[in-house]
């Protein structure tokens, strides 16, 4: 083993938290702290108290935004964060946020955050790693005594997984209706952000305007099993993907299944068949990475013994670009439309569904995967194609989203999981990429 | 125009009914009237009277069986029946017989029938026509006196579209338990049968033994549009179709559809919609008139954005031949297995429902034949793709079954018409075939 192998490696199994970092030595006032690691054993310790907090008895949780559970976690991370020295307050959104104020005062903010909020029957991971990796960068910061140069804002947003709430009314995307909406605590999203100390009846107040924030950074399991099976410790998101989704029917004409012969029919189940496979082929031979999927699918009359004379199905596409979607979107109706005269049936696309993708910004993925290659961690660079809080503040400022491996891909499940060491990693790019941007490396 | 198709033309035109036969000559006892036809005008004045009877105002009947308006058509019938000489009765199956002995009392009885019960919203032509043409042909018969060497016996079946509960009593297949099912006029089948003067708690006095009937003749319209498209005035129903159906399970992964890239699912979707264009191309492709049919499907989760990792369909199969029906489903199911594999997905097949396939006697087709074509009617040997009371009765002994068109092929809808030259066309045709039967011309 040559000495830069053994360098390299030692430099690994410190990112990933496998040595504690020597955090002995406090550099106060350093304006670029040069080995600054968090603490990993601190970090996971933290992720472990936090899962107290709507604990179901197989291991997950069950913290959906506004419930008890939620509150009581809010209540105990408000009090980590004024532990770490942060400003801690709730805004008109509910988000909690802890803020430190920057040396220089003409700079914007720099954004980090996550939510703690899960789905019903959730995994101790979605959300709260980025949460608790944003708390450790603070702690650490404090630690160390390190001032940065934008004032810094760690943010826990309010009701991710019931809509986004809290990110999306900072970025001006609430619609009033929404506050009628109820969610799986009980509660409406206005009345659930009342019980979380912020006020929706002032919608307006709770928005930010673009530019008003340096950056916003966000580490997140991936909830897919692209890094864990290509077993690569940081994937470096290039965006959100956007998604279009349509309601397709096909119609053919009801018959008799006894009396009616294979050649005379006008099948809507068969030509769908031939739809939903020309969907799957289309989007896998189309060079890119989107996807597309039938989800749902129904026949009427729906008997064994009647053709089917209407079949319904669900057509998702998902791309970072727009435009892709739109494209195979083209080639996929193009397909249907030939297929449905070929069959003597007809086919129809109602969209119901849009939402914009989000990509990230370019140098901030280029610093994010940087960071990650000084420590050794290897990368690669993909779409996030499920939705984040990130997707909302893109709106406002320049966005960086690093991924850390979800085991198996698996994700809103108890059995969900990352391992420590991909969390340390994980938390250490993220401190690294904003101390990176707070330099002005960008 | 030579007068070889000159003739053609006027018996044809005979035989439709276009032209009133000469009746007014009476040829009591001749054992072989030659020239004998229905009153065709009669017969279609009968089957308007008929359609009074749980009449809809859009043209259509609901006259399910044991509802208020079937019993009061099953009245006027046997009204009818005694009318026309016939000894009237009920049997414990609640089936209205109406007998005429024949002159050799060693023979066992002809049978002729159909049913007037209807589905909920149905049409005035099916069973009604046969039924009707059956009473006809008892009506012709003593119009000009004509004993039958067989005895007669002109039978509407009780509860057809609920079940065949009529016919299958007499052949000893209704299971008791048949009795506590609730039909469409709001009785059960039992309580339904007293109300229609049987008596179903005696199941096994209402059954007959094989042998006992010299054979069955049932005229039907056809209820599918084979003779309709191609012209052809009647069907010689080479049997009622064998059914077997299963419900189909395949497992694939149920994953997030935008985490998943294209290459990595297992979806279950994608790959029931192989097989679903499986089943019709080996269905059209192995030679014969089977028919398979998928009219069911069931997506899991069935969510726009979930991939499915479950998806249940129903596959159907018939034939006149339960071996052939076997055969294209070992095909199916090759072809769904080989593309599981392929898919990475898993398939299951589990029958749920079998009707066996009743062939009628290949003497009785022959005669239908030659009778129809004596008429210079235009023939078609087919099979019946619907199931009908005739497949009962084919347990206790030969049967002859007769079609006439359903225009468009539409059945079970108040736009169910079949014309009045075709009605006694195939009137004239079950006359005519029941005395040659009788003559011992088999």
């Amino acid at each position: 083993m040559d000495r830069r192998h053994f360098t390299r490696l030692a430099s690994r199994g410190l990112a990933l938290g496998m040595v504690q970092p020597a955090l002995g030595i406090v550099r106060p006032r350093l304006r670029q702290p040069p080995d600054l690691l968090v603490d990993g054993d601190r970090l996971n310790r933290t992720l472990t108290e936090l899962a107290r907090f709507g604990a179901t008895p197989d291991g997950g949780v069950s913290r959906v935004a506004y419930s008890d559970a939620d509150l009581a976690a809010r209540e105990w991370v408000a009090t980590l964060m004024g532990d770490a020295g942060l400003d801690v307050s709730v805004d008109l959104a509910g988000n909690l946020i802890g803020r430190q104020p920057g040396s220089d005062p003409e700079l914007p903010p720099l954004l980090l955050g996550s939510h703690i909020d899960s789905v019903p029957s959730g995994g101790n991971y979605d959300g709260q790693v980025g949460s608790m990796a944003a708390l450790e960068v603070a702690t650490t910061l404090t630690d160390v005594g390190h001032r940065t140069r934008h004032g810094l804002e760690f943010v826990v947003w309010a009701n991710e997984e019931g809509g986004k709430t809290g990110s999306r009314a900072v970025s001006g995307e609430v619609d009033p209706a929404e506050l009628d909406v109820m969610t799986a605590s009980g509660f409406t999203i206005g009345d659930g952000t009342l019980r979380i100390g912020g006020d929706l009846g002032r919608l307006e107040e709770a928005r930010r305007e673009p530019g008003s924030l340096a950056a916003y950074f966000e580490l997140h399991i991936e909830q897919g099993f692209v890094l864990d099976r290509a077993g690569i410790d940081i994937g470096v998101v290039e965006g959100i993907v956007g998604i279009k989704r349509w309601n397709v029917t096909v119609e053919g004409f009801a018959n008799h299944a006894g009396t009616t012969p294979m050649n005379q029919r006008k099948d809507a189940m068969v030509s769908a068949a031939r739809m939903i496979e020309a969907v799957n082929q289309i989007a896998r031979s189309t060079p890119g990475r989107q996807v597309a999927t039938v989800g749902r699918v129904n026949a009427e009359p729906g008997a064994p013994n009647v053709i089917p004379g209407r079949i319904t199905f669900s057509l998702e596409i998902r791309d970072l670009e727009m435009s892709k979607i739109d494209e195979v979107f083209e080639a996929i109706r193009g397909e249907a439309t030939r297929l449905a005269e070929s069959d003597g049936t007809s086919v129809g696309f109602e969209q119901f569904y849009t939402s914009r993708a989000a990509p990230t910004a370019l140098p901030l993925r280029d610093v994010i995967e940087a960071e990650a290659q000084r420590l050794s961690l290897t990368t690669l660079r993909m779409p996030s194609g499920a939705g984040h809080d990130a997707q909302s503040i893109a709106l406002l400022g320049p966005v960086g989203m690093i991924f850390v491996p979800s085991l198996e891909g698996i994700s809103h499940s108890p059995l969900e999981r990352t391992t420590p060491e991909h969390i340390t990693a994980g938390a250490n790019v993220l401190l690294r990429s904003l101390l990176a941007v707070d330099e002005g490396e960008l």
